[in-house]
């Protein structure tokens, strides 16, 4: 399996990106296609690394700062090859790169599955549930349609099902109550679209797949699996998750230090926060998935560290072995394309 | 100053009703109108008491799972007498009961200010910076027009200013980015009006009030005094902030029971989560106030113990001690209102 691995653009560097590919090249068998400044990687490709790793020279990437229609054009730019690569025959990308040109890209080069009107950026959030819910739109599309929430619900319920290999994975919609009646009037419309989907229609018996609307505190209990919302509210929701997070961290730190010595103090925060670590790290999470593109690609945190980057490639295989493609053109077949979509 | 304080619908009951109005009156002089089912009322209200308080016999209510739109017919329910108390004369209205009903009958009863197109609920969120944030809307408005982003912005200003006591307190857009260019189409409309509404004009020399963009983790941090949103994007929020926070509480009681002694774990529990709740307990906050109506209104949490309503109640003369209505008043006259909106 060839995965495209994007070295360029991250906050950290190219250096976690290299040791997290050489982490993932421990436990996988694959081959990594790394796009991106050859001269820099250098330094960092061990002689073993080096005879497992083919390096394809591009010095020139997006900058954080540049706006993603830039990156349509940039064709010298390590997404704009690395995307090439994937479309010409490779299985999977992986990219800590500008997220804005990662998708722009993707979408306009890999194409869209048969039926889908907008890929989708989909994240799974903490929570202390069983399992982990995963949230989406949370930023590829900023003004949506209600159509786009429905291919957002069968794009979640298709990944939750084949690449996080969830057992009947539930769906709901964000919204501002969780009475049928609750909504704007986005959400209202696709309330009405998903809950009369083929897929999601309820059952004559057993439980639906549709839970209708859920809150902003469903979200850290499972109460569903899939969360769907536009891309402008999931990230907010995704900001003010960190922010609440971070706010308590501090909270906490400033009160063991103030209460306790510095060595129980040490103690307490490395325990009590271990767990948290462990439930909240994105590392574990790796990146997260472009969905509704014609192949695997993995968006992975501009603060990716090596661990980070090792999970995100794990992640790819996962995507790409499961054929999770297929099934969502499967899912999508149900559907009538209102606008013309890609093919390939 | 004569303050109606609604005795129904709370989740607890009348009985924190009662004792809440107890607590403010040993701290403060006012006169309390306690309106609500004077038969269950009568079983907490000690002799002293009743000779500081008026009590009008309404025993019916809306319940939580009824609709709004119900109160505005049922003129023997507590919040309507309540709200026609309020708009004959007394000064101030603090309700735990149906929120949607207690918005609904001020925003009929009392009209709005003039100018203001939709009153909005507001919030202060928990900070680690030195002010806490307020938020608006979390829920009056579920569909807005840019026009009510900026009333929000102005009614927002004016309540950190004159209530609250905030030196030159600023404001900001939630959005899904800083940077100017982010935004959905309302909020980049909205950015536009709050840009070009004198009161947030950037001055020639000084720092702006109007900050522009900020993102969900902003709130938390006191980037801006005022977090301007749509009122399905703050109810989402808001219970984005009680799911997370409750989350990270529960693991850390799991973490610390897992791990020490159940005395050790009581104090840590205690001395940790101390400061935590301190910073987070609604109560300490009162309650909501809903802003652009003519008068103040409080809606407190459904379930607010004796100090949340004792809190609700402080607001309550603050709010009109402070002549923020009258305030805010002013800072509208510099809009020409595009509909109708009621005087009094």
């Amino acid at each position: 399996m060839k995965i495209v691995v994007d070295m360029m653009g991250a906050d950290l560097g190219v250096l976690p990106i290299i040791e997290g590919v050489s982490k993932a090249l421990a436990n996988k068998a694959f081959e990594p296609v790394l796009v991106g400044d050859a001269k820099q990687a250098k330094a960092f490709i061990s002689k073993d690394l080096a005879s497992k790793v083919e390096v394809i020279d591009c010095p020139d990437f997006i900058r954080m700062d540049e706006q993603a229609t830039d990156a349509l054009k940039r064709k010298e730019s390590s997404i704009f090859v690395g995307m090439d690569i994937l479309k010409n025959g490779a299985d999977a990308l992986v990219s800590a790169g500008h997220s804005g040109a990662t998708m722009g890209l993707a979408t306009l080069k890999l194409g869209r599955i048969r039926g889908v009107s907008r890929p989708a950026l989909c994240t799974l959030m903490p929570s202390v549930g069983k399992r982990a819910s995963l949230c989406l739109d949370v930023g590829a599309n900023t003004d949506c349609k209600a159509e786009y929430l429905l291919d957002f619900a069968i794009l979640g319920y298709e990944y939750a099902k084949s690449v996080l290999g969830y057992d009947s994975p539930t769906v709901g919609l964000l919204a501002n109550g969780e009475e049928d009646s609750k909504g704007d009037s986005l959400t209202k419309e696709a309330f009405k679209l998903i809950n009369q989907y083929p897929l999601f229609a309820p059952p004559k018996e057993g439980t639906p797949i549709f839970k209708g609307n859920v809150e902003g505190n469903d979200i850290f209990v499972n109460s569903v699996d899939v969360v769907v919302c536009d891309g402008f509210v999931g990230n907010i929701v995704l900001k003010t998750t960190e922010g609440v997070a971070s706010a308590i961290g501090n909270i906490f730190k400033t009160t063991i230090k103030e209460h306790f010595s510095a060595k129980i103090g040490a103690f307490l925060l490395k325990e009590a926060f271990g767990m948290l670590k462990q439930k909240t790290d994105y590392a574990e999470y790796g990146g997260a998935p472009l969905l509704g593109v014609n192949k695997a690609v993995i968006i992975s945190h501009g603060k990716s560290n090596a661990r980070a980057i090792e999970c995100a490639i794990y992640q790819a295989i996962k995507t790409k072995e499961s054929g999770v493609a297929e099934k969502m053109a499967r899912a999508f077949s149900h559907k009538t394309p209102t606008e013309p979509t890609a093919s390939n």
